[in-house]
C-alpha cells in the first residue's frame, strides 16, 4: 500500500452567511468572513490516493487521469466562481472550509474509485495560516 | 540607502468587468475573471522603504509604525472585502492587479514620507503564479 | 469526524545544554547547538483539532477561538523569548524541539477540550529542514 | 511516542520507459515522461522517524547521526545521478516516484533500526505539485 | 511604467560537460554536474514583462497571451526534454542556468515585443538554493 | 552581465537593546526584540554576484567557491551563535537586520572582488514577513 498526492488550486469566492439569521447574529459569528459584498481565496487543494503500485508502470495511479478526474469534477466548478451562487455541489450549504473539504471527497470519492483506487485524503488550505483534512466518513 | 520591505495579507473578492461593454466582449477580453457573481484571492503585498540607517536605533525605520500605517490604509479597507463595491480607493476603477498595486502606492506614499523615509516599491502577488511590481510615476 | 489546523509562528532564543554535563560532554552531544551564548529559531507552529462539524456554523471550531488560545497559551509564552530561561512551562527541562512540542501539547490539551473538541496533533517546525509531530501520550 | 522528521533534496535524471515495450506503448502509457533523452527532477525527501524521547538528551535521535545516514544510503547515490543508470539499488527497475519511495525505504530501514529506532514514512516529492508516501510493507 | 511577472515551470535532464575536454578536466570543473549519464531539475521560470496600463483593460498584457508565448517559444521545448541534446536553441551550447537564461530571454524578447511590451527580465530557478538574472544585452 | 544568487541560512540570537539606554527607553524602542534574554531567527541570506559569462564554463563563477567564501566568512561566524556576543563584525554594533546586511556586505565583498566578480546585492530575511536589501555604499 501506498500514497500518492496531487496538488491542484483554485481561486474562488466566498462569504460565510445564513439568511435566515440577522445581521448581528452572522457578524457576531462569522466576523469578518460575514461580509455580504463576499471575499475570496487562492485555495490549494491537496487529493491523496492509497492503492498498491502497478507492476507494469510502476504507477500507483496514472497522474493525468487523476489530474483529469480532479480538473473535471472539483477545478472546474470551483475555479474563478462564486461558492456560494456558481457552484452545484455546494447549492444551499454553508461554504466553511470543513464543508467544502466534505464535499470535494462526495465529488471525487466515486470517480476515483472506478480507476481501481481508493480516495484517502482531502486536505484543503484556505489560506497558508489553515487548512482542513478529511478522510471520508 | 538600504531598503526594507515588509509582507502583509488580505483576502479579497474581485471581478474583472466592464459595466459599458456587452458579457461577450466581458469574457472575450478577461475570461474567467468576468464571472458576474465574483472570485476571489489570497493577496500577498510586499512594501518596500527605502532610506538611510538610523545611528540611534540600526533601523531604516520602525516596522511597528511601518506595519500600522499598511494596515490601517490598505489592509482594513480590503482584507475580507470585495475591492470592487467596498473599497473607496478603487471605487469606478478596473480591479486589475495592476490598477490595484498602483492605488495601494497611491494609499502609502504620503504617510509613509511623513515616518521621514521614502516609498520605493509596491509588489502584489494575487497568485503564486504571477505578481506585479510598481515604483511609482 | 474531520481535522483543521491552525499555523501561528514565534521567534525564540534557546540553547541544548546540561549544567551536570561538563562543556566536552554538551560539545559532544549537541555540537553548535550547545553554544552557551545561545542561538535561535522562527519557529513555526501548526495546531491540528479534530472533531465534527458543527451544522449550524459549518465549523468543527471557531479559528478566532482557537487563535485566542493558541497567542494566549503558547506564543505569548514563547515569542521573542529565551526558552531556557523565560519560559515557564519549559523551566528545568532540556530545550529540543520534542520536548517543546510535548509541552506546547500540555498546555494547549485542556484550554482545547473546553471548547468540545480534541487537540489531535503538534508539529512544530525548528527549521525548514527538521520538525517534529506529536499525538499526545 | 513522537515522531521526527529530516528533509533533504537531491537532483537527478530519469525517464519512464520499458525496453520490452514499443516506442508507442511507451508514448501511450508514460506520456512527456518517456522522452529517451532524459530529464529531471530536483527530488524533495522527507524522512519521518518514530521513537521515544531519551530523557538525557531530549532526543529522539541525534538528527546529525540521522542526517548522515540519509546522506550515505540515498543521498550520495542519487543525488546528481541518472536513476535509471547510475543506482544500484534502482537497476532493473522502473523509475516510477512510487518505486523510488519504496526503494529508499528499503536502503533506510535497517541503518535507522540500529541506531534504536525505527523509520515512518517516506514523503518524496518530485515536484511542487506531486508525491508519495510509504510506511512499510 | 509598470512591471508584471508571469511563473512557470519546467522539468528537464542536463549535464555540465565539454566533449573537447577530458573526463578529468571536466570533473574538475564541474564536480558533480559533469555526471556522463545526466542529472536533472524542476525549474521554476520567471518572466517580468515592462509596459504601461491599458486604460481599457486595466491590463500591462493579457497574462493569458503572454503564458502562450511562454509554453510555446520556452516550455515546449524544454518540458521533459534533455537541454544537450534535445533543444534546437540550446544547440552547441552549454547547458548552463545562466547561459539558458540568456537564450530563454533570446526566445521571448520578440514575440513580447510584438504585443506591445518590452521583456524586463528573465529570473530563472535552477534549485531553491540558486537563481540567475538576466536583463538583456 | 548577468546576475546569479546563492542561498544560505543561519540561526542566531540576537537582542535589540543598548546598554546606554534605560530598560525603559529600549523597551518603547524596540519592543519585545529588546527582551533582555536574547530571543533568535532563522535567517535566510540571499548573496547576488554579478559579472559577465566565462565563454568556457557557461559560469559567471562557480557556485562552489561562491559558496565556501559566504560559509566562511559569514555563515561559520553567525550560524549557531549569538550575534551580539560571539560575532567579530559586529562587536559594538546594534544586531538590527540593516546593520547585519550592512556588514554581511562588508565581509563579502573583498573575497568576491578576488574571484574577479562583483558582489550586487546583500538580501537579507529575519523572518519571512521582512527583509532588507543593501547594494553597497
Amino acid at each position: 500500500m501506498i500514497f500518492i498526492t496531487r496538488r491542484e488550486r483554485f481561486n474562488a469566492a466566498h462569504k460565510l452567511y445564513r439568511e435566515d439569521w440577522s445581521v448581528e447574529k452572522n457578524n457576531d459569528t462569522f466576523g469578518k468572513c460575514a461580509n455580504p459584498n463576499w471575499h475570496g481565496h487562492n485555495y490549494e487543494l491537496f487529493v491523496t490516493i492509497k492503492g498498491g503500485i502497478n507492476p507494469e508502470t510502476g504507477f500507483v495511479i496514472d497522474l493525468k487521469d487523476l489530474k483529469k478526474i480532479i480538473i473535471a469534477n472539483v477545478i472546474d466548478p470551483l475555479d474563478h466562481k462564486n461558492i456560494n451562487l456558481d457552484v452545484d455541489f455546494m447549492k444551499g450549504k454553508l461554504a466553511s472550509t470543513e464543508i467544502l473539504a466534505v464535499e470535494i471527497w462526495n465529488q471525487l470519492e466515486q470517480p476515483i474509485k472506478q480507476l481501481g483506487v481508493a480516495l484517502h485524503r482531502i486536505k484543503l488550505f484556505e489560506t497558508e495560516n489553515n487548512y482542513v483534512e478529511y478522510f471520508g466518513a
